[in-house]
This record gives structure tokens, sequence and C-alpha cells, in this order.
């Protein structure tokens, strides 16, 4: 019997199922320091611990995509090893603010379980959480993943596909971020004047700049959050497979997005929930990234004057300037499109 | 109306205006690892807090060119997005040190305008300064560019050329630099045994070793610094652009400099000013950074016996060492030339 | 008279002479996120202070290889910058755990010297200790180099070749790893059921994963240890000497083959010896570099009952994945072996 492991197949999930995730990890300001190095984010909230103590958090908080990562990363051996494809995300809120010297560990129920019709492969759904060492569970998400069978002849698990909310209730957002004193909140330092009043539904954002990917920028910020899919990480392997080169993790793309948002989203200071988003294409190394976004939607928080929340769908392409918002016409989409993402930030309103 | 910055353009400065620059950043022992592992420096004072604190620094101070970088990063979106050209500095003190937990922001006035005769660019003289959060001026600094106009129609928005200083006098060095005790002041630590008295006006030093600079490097260190300049990040851009690829941000081969210069003056621990400096040449990745220097002047530091100050003139260079000193002849540089730096360095004195 | 140091020569060293290295280097969370980004370690111990403390260390330990690497960077500079080549390490003891906040400098006795019969090189054996700033010795070991003579006609500067050995006592194990609380070890956190005593000796372990690596990341990483080897970051020497192209540093492979041997070995949560080491090949950026161990032996640790040592022997491959165990006959190593390491590592006992 090996002492290594190769990860679970299809068959190997059971309905109901938990599983605790390794490596527990502590964040400190050298993973916050590396995070703007890798991504260039100039939020001032998670920037500046004096920005974000003025406004009323007890700590400086870590950007919230970074706490995301990681806590995916320890999902990756467990869940997707063997996975052929991610499928998606849904409900994903962020329950409390994570700071320097927090420890963040992880674990997954399996909730769905399908079966392709190719007895090959089979669907998997977790619900993730990732708590801090005091028990406070920062995130919490759902994730669907394509998986394969180790023996195609294995029956099926169990079968059970939940249903899963396509946009999370604004009653729902907001536990991650403390109530915020307005009239301490610098908008020219945080650079930009407008709040939450400002933005139209419908209205459209060209995030305008570029930033190019290269392999040891993805592969260390991969790394970073521990996530050991091969993929990512061996070119050996990968010169074989489908793309013959390195797959950059879909996380990286949603982080250059949300870093480039800065320009036109500068106070949408806080991701409360991500409602789902779509991998369209990989990217590869040697590609730029530019990005747009869309207000979907505006929604009051209940109980709170202080922010409200904003639904934006963020698009990125690929080595395709966004000043003509690249999209999709039915369900195809322009080749330039590597992401498109639904979430709620939340921004100060007018105090 | 757009929520998206596109940076000012010539004939939207005023003179006597005041810019307040986003971000603001604290500035952690993340950043100085990272700045670390970007240039590898070895000056004991910035990579040991026990030898800071050992001769007097009341903690350990953040390297002088991180911080330089930081505040200079921040003045990007608002001074030089639309630039041309980035023309020189001038009178740049380095007037209180920086910690561990510090956190900096930046302003900017503007203190020159001058259209050039072509009308549709004109030189941008702004003074910026880098604060502390408790109000301390860490950092002040000229700095000119060659901004282009949005509308060459449009009027020149003033016209005064600043009298700038060619050389900070010494009078105003060293208040980033506290009293220091040379006897606990470790010679074998620091890396050598020469002190002030040991060098001689005219002495002219080899750093010997070269840096060769990867895309991902200095991409990696200009985000750290939330620098926005997008020549240095976005291949696709830059494709189309005057070089085809992206340049590397001078501060870049400022700190590789800096780093080699430790060979030779391993005991000229601060850098209290900068006289002014020219990008000769650009950078781009793949080339190997060389380094000399020459000792331009030395100066007493008035009230103080522990320290002097050493006028250096540093040269950086590109695939080419420099054994024999490339320089100028007249006004032609050596085509290797990529820096000419004149700084004011403190060292210690003979206890 | 020259300021810049150009490394010493053969006939420069002397017999039981001691030489302090610059520079001292204070480790901090930043150093730990950036170890963690670079090579993607997941042992549980070195990536959650919550976890660390909760099995009885006083405070998060730093990465053993972390510390051997800047250890062994300050050396460079003074032992081996005129090396020919890095023969061998032996009896290399972490003697106490050092944690973010510790200062760290070194010192190396010369403890062996013996010319070559062509009389152009010599061998320098050399006693090294990394000390915390309160005196404590936290890593020895005995490292032997073959360094060239500035002039060949030079007398030999002694002649002694020390006794080394081949493997260091298990008495002399676990100075550096408190009593641990195995009942408050989480086996399912650490990411592994296998203990101590689950290990045969004689059982191999593929440690399945990849991992290639880019100039920028080598570079970074040794630039991180203050390590000065023009071989890793000059190409423009580089390409002019044997190679054509920079030579990553050696601890890298070290590095990503302890990184690599977390699935096989979660639970080998600290070295505590290593006892020797083989660079066998040359590593280039490109290539990708897998792992494979060999369980040696085991020891207790006497006096101790919480932790037992296995020696682990570890190999490492380029652009070879090791499910075959590539190895060696008689002498003749597999053309994809780059590494043949021989440590001891610390494995909680069955409680």
């Amino acid at each position: 019997m090996t002492k290594t492991s190769a990860g679970n197949f299809f068959e190997d999930f059971r309905l109901g199922q938990t599983i605790r995730h390794a490596t527990p990890r502590t964040i400190t300001g050298g993973d916050v320091a590396l995070y703007t190095a890798l991504f260039g984010g100039r939020f001032a909230v998670q920037s500046s611990a004096a920005f974000a103590k003025a406004i009323g958090y007890p700590d400086w908080p870590v950007d919230d995509l970074l706490v995301f990562h990681i806590v995916f990363g320890k999902t990756v051996p467990d869940v997707s090893l063997n996975a052929v494809a991610n499928l998606g995300y849904a409900g994903m809120q962020f329950l409390a603010p994570v700071f320097p010297g927090d420890t963040i560990s992880a674990s997954s129920d399996v909730i769905g379980l399908k079966e392709n019709s190719n007895r090959k492969t089979g669907i998997v759904y977790v619900r993730t959480r990732g708590v801090k060492q005091d028990g406070t569970t920062v995130l919490e998400y759902v994730r669907w993943v394509m998986v394969r069978k180790r023996n195609e002849a294995a029956p099926a698990p169990g079968e059970r596909v939940p249903r899963l909310p396509t946009v999370v209730e604004p009653k729902l957002l907001g536990t991650a971020c403390p109530p915020i004193n307005v009239k301490a909140y610098d908008f020219a330092l945080a650079g930009s004047l407008h709040r939450f009043g400002d933005y139209q539904v419908g209205e459209k954002i060209d995030h305008v700049d570029g930033i190019t990917v290269e392999e040891a920028e993805h592969q260390t910020a991969t790394r970073l959050y521990q996530n050991t899919a091969r993929i990512h990480f061996d070119q050996f392997s990968a010169a074989q497979g489908r793309f013959g080169r390195r797959l950059i993790y879909g996380g990286h793309v949603i982080s250059l997005a949300r870093a480039l948002s800065f320009n036109g989203l500068a106070n949408a200071f806080h991701i409360a929930a991500i409602n789902g988003g779509r991998h369209v294409a990989p990217l590869f190394a040697g590609a730029t990234v530019f990005a747009w976004s869309e207000v979907l939607a505006k929604s009051e928080v209940p109980g709170r004057d202080d922010v409200g929340a904003l639904r934006l769908r963020t698009v990125a392409t690929k080595d395709r300037p966004c000043a003509d918002f690249p999209d999709k016409a039915g369900e195809e989409y322009d080749p330039s499109v590597l992401l498109d993402l639904d979430c709620w930030a939340l921004a100060p309103r007018r105090a």
C-alpha cells in the first residue's frame, strides 16, 4: 500500500461525507506583500492598515481573494486532483474578515454526486468552508467539478444534484465588513470620489490597463496558495497533454481582473460574495489580461446605511483591450474572453 | 462621464496645485523580504534588526530606495500616466526612517509648468512628499516629466520653471539617521573595514558582479510599489509601441546598482539624499546589469562626528562589466550606460 | 588597494582560522511567505503557527532548509566565490529552532586544507555555524569545496584532511524539536495518517509531482538567501562559461525535493540532520524536477518517545518522473539524477 496520495476518484466520494483538508496556513504580512507584488492591487482597505482602522476595521484585513485562493488550494489534493474540468462556483460568501496572524484551515462536505452517462466521469459537488484558528467560518462556497473514475466498472457512489442559488441574497452580505465610518473614509486616498450612489445599473466600465503574465508569476502565486494541481507547475507532463503547456490557475485571472478593476471601482473595497463564475477559455503565460465590468444590480444591505452592494459582472479578456466591452452573443463568447465573473462588492454610501 | 481615470494631461495641471495621491500603503516585513529577494541587498542595517538596533536605530529601518519606489509609485496615476519622458529628479532628501508597520501616503505640489514649442507636450515639475501615518515627512523630492496634452489647442496652464538645486547641501543630510554608536558597529558583520575616512575623492570602485533581469522580476518589483505605468506590464500594447517590448522601470536599475554597490561600499549604509539622476538608456529583460561608482566629494555632516557623507556617482551598464569604468566623453555616453546617479550616502567615521 | 572583495583563493586560507561572515539577517513572516511561494511546501508545522504551538513549539518555526540556505549564503563571499566545485557536506545538525524575528549570522572555521596535485586548486574544509542574536547555535555543518589559487606558485597554506562522519548519530538528533504532544498532533490537518512506525527500512516512495523551474524563480530564491555566487545570476558572464547559461543553486533542488516529498512523507515534519549530499548533475531553468525517497534506516531518538528518526535518501531527477525510482548502478547514476541527499527527519510516534 502506497503512502502517496493519488487524490480521490469519482467512486471514492460519498454523499454527506466531510473531508478535512491539509494543510493549515498562517497568513502574515508576507502573504499580503507577495499578493500585492503579484497583482498590484490598490484598494486602500487592503493596502493600508491605517486606512482600514480609520474606517472601523479592528485590524488590517487580508484581501478577500487571497483568502479564497488559500482555502481553494487546500481542497485540490482531495477534491480535484483527478478533475477533468472545474465546472462552477455558487453561493460564495465571505463571512468574517481575516487578519495577519490568522491561521486558516478548510473542510468540504460532499453535497452532490452525478455520474456521467459515459460512466467514465462524474460530477462532484462540495460545500467548502474556510475556518480560522478560533473556529470562525471566514468563507463558504459550493463548487462542482467533473472527476474521473479510477475504475469505469465501479458503481456510482450515489446520485443527487443539489439546488444552488444563482445569486447570494443581499441580506446575507456584509458580515465580513464591520460598520464603516464613512466620514473617516478618505476618498482622495482611496483613489476615487465615486460611491455606491454614483453607479447605475447597466453601467459598463472599461478598466483600461493590461497585465502580461509570466510563467514564474503564476507559479509563484499558485504555490503561495499551496495549490498542487500539476497542470500549473509541471511543464514536462503538460508537454504531453492537451495544451502542450502549463495552464494558468483560473483564480489567477480572477485576481488580475479584480486588481485591474480598481480603475473605475476603487471604492468597491470588499468582495462580499461571488455568485458564480465561468472560466470561458484557458490562459497561458505570455498573454496580456484586460478586464471590464458591468453593474448588474444594486442593493441595500439590510440594516446598514454605511455601505451598499453592487452586483458586478467582470469580464476578463486576453490580448484584447476592453474599450468596446467584448462580450457574448447568446451563448457564444468573443474569442478573447477568459472569465465571466458575477460578484457582490460593497461600496460606501453618502454619509 | 467615465469613472475610469485616464490620468492628467499637461493642460490639467495648475501652478500651486496640490495633488493627494492614492493609495496609502503599510510596509511590513513582507515588503522587506521581497525587496531582498528581488535585489539581493546585503547592507547590514537594512538586513538585520539586531544590527540596526545595536548601533542606535529605534527599530529596523526599511531600505531607503524601497520607500522611494513606493512613494514614486503613488504619483504615477496622477503625474506621469501620460508622460512622454521622465526628465529628472532633484533635491531628494530622506528625512525620517520608515519602520515595518508604518503606513506611507504621498502628495505632490505642482511647482513648475512649461509648454514645449510644439504645443503637443509640456514639462510638469512636482515636489512630492511621502508622509507616515503620524504626519512625519519621510521623503521629499522634485521630479519633472514631459506630459502630453489631451488637446493641442488648449492654452498652456501657466509657465514657471523652478530653480532646482544641483546638490543637496550637507547641512540637510542625516535627519533619517539617528546618532550612530560607532563602537557598536561591527565592521566584520557589515562586510567591510572601510569607513568614511578610507574613501578618497576621485576614487573609482568597480562593483564587479552582474545581475540579469527577468520579466517576472521587474514586473513583480514594480507592482510591489503599486506603480501602474503600463509600459512596464503590458506586452500587448508595448508590442505596438516604440520599443516593441516592455520597458523596465528606471527605479529597478537604481535598486540593482545600489545592491551591487555593496561590494566596495558596504558601510555606506544609508542613502541620505539623491542629488539627481539620469536614465541614459532603456533596459529590457534579459540584459545583465553591472555598476561602478566614483567618490565625487566628501563632507562632514554638520554637528555629527558619528557619520560622514560620501557624494557618490553610480553608473550602471548593461551587458558590460565595469572594470574599466565605462563613462561618458563630453555629453556622449558609452553605449552600455543605463544610469548616471548622483547621491549622498552616509558611512561611519572612526570612533 | 581595492575596496572590492574578490573572495578568498586557496592560499588565503589558514588552518584554524575563523571567518566571521557578513551580513546578519533578520528572518520574518515575509521570508516564510516567500519560501512557501517559491517551493509550495505543505508541512503543517512550518505552514501553521497554530499547529506548531498546539503540538508544543513555543513559536512558529522557520523551515529548516530556509535557515540552511541563509547560513550557506553568508559563507559564499568568503569561502566559495572562487570555487571550482562544491564537493560535499557532512554532519549537518539543526540544533535549535529559528522563529520569525530571529536574526541569524554565521561564521566558519577552516578545519582542513589539501592542495591538489596540479597546484592550481586546493580543497578547503570549513565547519560553519549559524547563530541567533542571543548566541544560540542553530545550525552546524562541514562543507568542502575546491577553490582556485590566485597564484599557482604560492605555497600550500597547510595540509590536513579532517575525518568526517558519514552519518549523524541519533543521539545528536532532535535538539531543534521541542517535546511534541502527539495527542495534539492532528494527522488529518497534517495530511497523512502515517507515523514513524508505519515506515519500513528499504521502503521506496515516489513523490509523484513535478515542478518546472523558471529563471526568475531560482534567482529570486537565491537572492533571498543573499547568496552572491555569480553563476546563478549573471547571464552575460555565464554565456562565456562552461554551460553557456546560469546554473541553478544546488540548494534550490534540495528545497524542491523536500517540498515534493510531502506527498508520502507528510509527517516527517522536521529535518534534524543532513548526513551528506551530492549534486550529481547541474540544473538549468526550464527543466522539471521530480523526486523519490528511500527509508535507509530508522532510529529512536535517545530519551524521547514522542518522535522517531527516519534516515531518508532523497533522489531528485530532471524531466523524469520517479515511479520506477531512477537510481545509480554502482557509481553510475541514471542520467536524469540531479541530487542524492541523505538526511534524518523526525516523525511523530504512536502516542
